[in-house]
């Protein structure tokens, strides 16, 4: 048996490509006093990764060259020198882009049972629906009757950010791009309306589906979308800061209209977060978000594909919006 | 007598110009039930007046052309039909730009006789002051040992806000542009360091002045300024948006370097706050800052202009920066 891993070729400039990685198997590693070796069954993609890569120090240590890509995976134990998790345990790590990983004890946890599938505990009842859940109702505090804006509506953080307003009784906007998306977000996710911002006159008719302004601002991609939905807050508006996935490939910071003014005559606020910030509270969160989904305000969709050496080229589809809710690698 | 008053004639474009602003005389009205004719002693001239001869709705109705200029004065009933403000009191009103305006009992309050010299109830004891407190303590809630910058330091907002932040154990980093301001924010204000954003290596002076990072932002001005400060938050910091002087002539809004991702991966807070949002605590923020005057964390200096016609031209030495400190007009 072997470890197939994905490292870090070299820094992309821009868009990442598929020669900024590099594919790498080795034998499994020995399995050493309290560790454990990994079959990954799911490895998560997700958009943050791109800023692991950069050289630029972001809220966390960034990647060296050579160094196995950054994600969180799940799997079955294959073989264990840890009590809690013996063999056959299905486990959360963040043991990265690795088909056969041999982790340490506190780089594990196990997957709640009632988290079924289990793809879930890397989606909306994993790290991403954690992030929507305390990204909205820390930051955001919503009130029923309420309007609120999420920018990559369909994807996987948005989905659930949308369903959890929803269950709180706000009037939800989702904006994607693409008319698939649009249909997603308002025939199965019950938003009250989906804004494609391809279409060339979305700002017009965002606009007007927001007729009664904009309360809650949940940000997944920043750039000239988040230019449009600032301009409609109301007073007191809450903008939460989860991601800015238009920008992570630019080399320069890109300009935009200085909006602080706006900011000021609305008393609105602005707020960055990153989920790990509420780490203490997580099993609260879960709690909550199979709540939730015994609601019925937790659907989802998936882009699973086959195969850990796809990783790269799908990991780049966030990028394109090619992918259609969670993007999952299928890897043993 | 007359009562001279001076009103917008024009919207200006960009920075306003003298003729945007006509001086009239006329009598002095007839003081009817429920009102007083009130003698002003002082006018304040403050950035926000900027706002309000523009078209655009801002957070409060704007004005028409003919109409007084927005502001607040002290000075001395004449003639009174209101039992609580007699014939002598010493009262505030948002009278606007006149001599000797006839106002109704709504629009005044009795300034505090502990205000000495009554001035500073247009200062560091009055709007400006409150502005600076609510704002700083409010929005910023500084904990002793974080570092606090505010911009135009020397300011009526900034050198309060600088002062509080001082007695509440903080480092304060004053921003202004003249060497005299800067030494009036170090050597009489108390201010830790001083730096003028003139200077051509001012970016290089002000990251060594802040090497642990910015805690605090309090901001009066926007812009360029703004964008460097930003560019050194640490973790959980308050950018608190008081002011955008830089901006207020824009006609087209300016653009500069998209930073939501700093705010993202810094986890920070960035609010905007009119100070109206406090009004019912007025009363506690007066005892707050007498409370600091007592203690020595008041200091101002005022620069005063003898004359309601020179108004016009001494408003606009706001956004030249030539004026040091509170300015106000000398009326009767």
């Amino acid at each position: 048996m072997k470890n197939t891993k994905i490292v870090l070729a070299k820094r992309p400039i821009g868009l990442p490509k598929l020669n900024d990685f590099q594919i790498i198997q080795n034998d499994i590693d020995l399995v050493k006093d309290n560790q454990v070796s990994v079959s990954t069954m799911y490895l998560s993609l997700d958009p943050y990764m791109r800023g692991r890569m950069s050289p630029s120090k972001s809220y966390t240590k960034n990647l060296e060259i050579g160094e196995v890509m950054t994600g969180e995976i799940i799997g079955i134990v294959n073989e264990s020198k840890v009590k809690n998790f013996p063999k056959g345990s299905i486990v959360l790590s963040k043991a990265g882009w690795q088909s056969n990983p041999v982790v340490n004890e506190d780089q594990l946890s196990l997957v709640d049972s009632r988290i079924d599938p289990v793809s879930l505990a890397l989606g909306s009842l994993g790290m991403p629906g954690l992030t929507a859940y305390f990204g909205l109702t820390k930051l955001g505090n919503p009130k029923s009757g309420e309007t609120v804006v999420v920018s990559a509506g369909s994807g996987a953080v948005g989905a659930t950010v949308g369903q959890i307003a929803k269950s709180m009784g706000c009037r939800v906007i989702g904006i994607a791009g693409s008319n698939e998306k649009i249909n997603y977000m308002t025939e199965n996710l019950g938003f009250d309306e989906g804004i494609n911002y391809k279409d060339s006159d979305w700002t017009e008719k965002f606009k007007i589906s927001c007729d009664q302004g904009v309360d809650i601002y949940f940000d997944n991609v920043g750039g000239p979308i988040s230019d449009c939905v600032i301009e409609e807050i109301n007073d007191f508006a809450r903008v939460i800061v989860c991601g800015q996935i238009s920008q992570y490939n630019n080399f320069e910071p890109e300009l935009g209209p200085r909006n602080m003014h706006k900011f000021l005559i609305k008393q609105a606020k602005l707020e960055g977060f990153i989920v790990f910030r509420w780490e203490d509270q997580y099993k609260d969160g879960l709690e909550s978000l199979l709540d939730l989904k015994e609601r019925g305000f937790l659907k989802y969709k998936e882009t699973i594909v086959e195969g850990i050496e796809k990783a790269p080229e799908t990991f780049l589809k966030l990028f394109s919006g090619d992918n259609l809710g969670k993007l999952l690698i299928k890897v043993n």
